[in-house]
């Protein structure tokens, strides 16, 4: 059976530099273009050359190797040639492979937007398709409001798009600009410019503003389009862009569109799409969409006691594909409602195998649903999780011990009469027997107190010199200033690996200093450290 | 023209209650539970009577005023009358005017998964169905699997859909229960099973693993189903459920599904949608969605550029729904003529009345615009804004001063030889020029500085001797310990009424000392205190 190509067109650098709140410097541009290339994405539509210096320093030279790498322009203004258009000419001169040039399809848009006649609009999309074929580009044509304009006036939006494509234009995309169309409004109307434009020159290029830019970019592959546009994780203007993160594996994975197109991306990429995604949120100094389609971290998780028996005896029952096909793991989550099952999983999980009827088992199950009860959440705390069991097996190396610490936070007047709040913590550390004091400024009591238990552990202090914070979260489990805390922390180390740790108590200082603790002594056992020559220490659960 | 009514069913505090990371307190779930009615929906499921406390405990009474209020449950267990499967009688006994229960129809689960045959399903669905009947309540089943079931074996899918309408359910809910169906399948299938039972008695259950649950939704109301299943902001297991904020406007807004159904949500509600939306957000208090369809702060702002001066031009052109519908804003960087008239109409709420050309005016919107943007949001702190404007406008009294506080946190070994944390405070109070010094313990920093503050006010002791804290949430605005921490308090005094007071700082005691002061402070005010003798103190804007 024969397969069409379906191409991926990538505007993460583009459209999805839109983004409310996002700047991205020339490295992180570079590093991006990188991954795409790893993905096995076909265009990377770089930025927009003249419009601004960040972008024309990107476009000085071809940054990606295997995609076409592609600049962003407008069609020629209206009254004015080709070869007179600086910003035209800025885009055709451009270190690229393709050029996409937006034009208005909308006759609306040509009058409101642009101010030009019908015909001028058409004979700038002419003139700019075959300026860029004369420059040795491939051309493309997005078609800005081309749905919402084919539903004000069909014959003028298809007047565009024939014009593009018998210019000589490679791609005619159809952009929902405003990302209201729905998905069957999609199909009917590509549909019927196929009539005019093959499939094979048409592309999608949708946004998410009711929620179906993924939904809208496969309705228009089974209508005929084959090209989608789309970002890194649905980055873009306003709700964002098609996700190309989630369509990957749609592509690939689901019968009715693995039997229909073929796409660049090869299997190993597709191992390799959680990571992909990730390492996308590194860039953009972000925590990843725990809830994401097919990468995110929850998106194989079960909470179900009632549904992990089942995925333990048949995974098949209960994911619609293998988290592994994507990079991505099953978790079974230890929650209130969780069973033996539940618990030996995540044992697994964490590299703890224990047998099913080990006595041991019960002791932790019921362990860990007091604490629960206490308000400790380890769905969210793996590496808490993972030394609350080594402690409750016996197999916890002891490191370290904090004797004793003091906080104390002050408002005062400083030297020159400024009101000044000012933290400090002092902390009392024991390792083999020897005590270790620190003491440490913050610009907060839990601040004070991480330098403070960070600044000497003694001989360990060169195994967590890489250790560091990368966030934290308080929840109040039940109202008043008195109500329990909880402190939720995520570290990272210098191999790049993150881990998450939970504290509880009445105190907010207290809950941090257990997530703290929990958060030094994961460093300490991933990191194989000898365990502390005196063993004469009485073992607190909190306190290490 | 007549329209179908469609039924909005809600499973946030049930399929929602799933979602990784997230668990609600039995006040989190009674105020969810007021959210929704006045958002609209037909049916709230509220959770699983009798399969943890928490659930029990909510359906220990109704909890809704308007929506349906929903037990769920789970069809009686094979070789077990109704009447001795202790599960099922307590979902029945739960106060609730429905019952919706899940069924196997998927015959490989029937197997696997329940262990039984196929005719003992189809019993159990019958049996229980009457059983519900009988106990007076509304009965709904929820078909698990249904599409991955219907594609196995058909026949014995629709068997289960026809067997539970038959016995009497209201409901015939097709469920995506692994989240893996496309929407055309969805579209198709439905179709199909509309022969079998009637559209009207149909509804969908979807899930957002590949993106779609939205366009699932939507393909199966075009296919004939008249009730969706949904959470609000779409949380649930994996990766959410069908977000019903999303598909609420679509189905009020679009022509398509305006024209063909109308729902329980009316004009109104509609336009609190956006405020419900991040309403919920803070009661599982975490940031609300930027990017989110519709409701997102960013869903209708532009970044400047080719769109900015188009949308002044005319905004349909770049809007597919007009913001306001939703209750959101267009955001462009122009309007500070709607900031001044939104401070008029936000100060008018708190009894502040002014001219629209009062120069104050433009003095505390600068105010407003800086606070802000250090991270102070008084959407939420409505006393922390009437204070702020006084203060501005120069019409805040000043009752006293609080010249230093001392907050110190220690963990150390007590008498006895146990670990302890304790917290004292020292506050140094002026009233009338008079310095009044007070210490206290309490079971953290906060609460011990909060006792402290309230000890001895002098001639204002007795009119706060009421004040009393009702809640205290904290939110890390940025990553990191190092992070901006905002602290929002509830106080309430004799007389019942209830404000709110926010305090934002790198420090989280130093912001709850702000929120705590805001509170006593606005309680001074309202109040009607006379002013301190003395008026020499210098005046700090966030000491008082």
């Amino acid at each position: 059976m024969t397969r069409d190509r379906l191409f991926l067109f990538d505007t993460t650098l583009r459209d999805g530099a839109q983004t409310n709140g996002l700047d991205f410097s020339l490295e992180d541009k570079i590093a991006v273009a990188k991954l795409l290339d790893r993905l096995g994405v076909d265009y990377v539509e770089g930025g927009y050359p003249g419009a601004n210096p960040l972008d024309t320093a990107f476009f000085s030279e071809r940054r990606t190797r295997r995609a076409r790498f592609t600049a962003f322009g407008m069609t020629r203004r209206p009254g004015r040639s080709a070869s007179n258009d600086p910003g035209l000419v800025d885009v055709l001169q451009a270190s690229a492979d393709a050029c996409c040039f937006v034009a208005k399809t909308w006759d609306f848009h040509v009058r409101v937007a642009l101010g030009a006649t019908e015909e001028e609009n058409l004979a700038s999309i002419r003139d700019t398709v075959e300026a860029a074929r004369a420059a040795g580009r491939e051309a493309l044509i997005d078609c800005e409001h081309f749905f919402d304009g084919f539903k004000a006036n069909p014959d003028y939006a298809l007047a565009c798009a024939r014009t593009a494509y018998e210019a000589g234009a490679r791609w005619v995309v159809l952009c929902d600009t405003n990302g209201g169309t729905m998905p069957d409004e999609v199909e009917a109307i590509v549909r019927l410019v196929t009539a005019v434009v093959p499939g094979a020159h048409l592309g999608i290029h949708a946004h998410d503003d009711t929620g179906q830019a993924v939904a809208n970019s496969l309705a228009a592959v089974r209508a005929g389009v084959r090209q989608i546009q789309g970002t890194l994780n649905g980055i873009g203007e306003r709700c964002g862009n098609a996700n190309l993160v989630s369509l990957i594996p749609t592509l690939k994975l689901k019968r009715e569109f693995a039997d229909l197109v073929e796409i660049g991306v090869g299997e190993q990429a597709l191992g390799e799409l959680t990571q992909i995604s990730r390492a996308f949120d590194e860039i953009l100094n972000r925590a990843p969409n725990r809830h994401a389609p097919y990468v995110g971290e929850a998106a194989f998780a079960t909470k179900a006691g009632i549904h992990a028996s089942a995925i333990l005896k048949d995974p098949a029952t209960y994911e619609h594909v293998p988290p592994e096909s994507v990079g991505n793991r099953r978790r079974v989550l230890v929650s209130d409602q969780a069973g033996k099952s539940n618990l030996i999983a995540e044992l697994d999980r964490v590299g703890i195998v224990i047998a099913k009827d080990d006595p041991r088992l019960d002791a932790l199950l019921r362990e860990v649903k007091a604490l629960e009860a206490e308000g400790y959440a380890y769905e969210g705390a793996d590496a808490s999780f993972a030394l609350l069991a080594h402690r409750t097996l016996g197999t916890l190396p002891r490191f370290f011990d904090v004797r004793s610490f003091r906080v104390m936070v002050e408002r005062r007047f400083n030297a020159t009469g400024d009101l000044v709040t000012v933290s400090e913590a002092v902390v009392k550390v024991e390792v083999d027997g020897e005590i270790l004091m620190s003491v440490a400024e913050g610009n907060g009591p839990v601040n004070a107190l991480d330098l403070a238990l960070r600044k000497d552990l003694g001989r360990y202090q060169s195994l967590i010199a890489d250790l560091e914070l990368v966030d934290f979260k308080v929840r109040i489990l039940n109202g008043g200033t008195g109500a329990t805390t909880r402190v939720l922390i995520e570290s990272r180390d210098g191999a790049g690996e993150r881990w998450f740790t939970v504290g509880v108590s009445p105190n907010l200082v207290d809950a941090s200093f257990q997530a703290l603790m929990d958060s030094m002594n994961y460093k300490l056992l991933k990191a194989g450290a000898d365990p502390a020559r005196d063993t004469s220490l009485d073992h607190r659960r909190r306190a290490s």
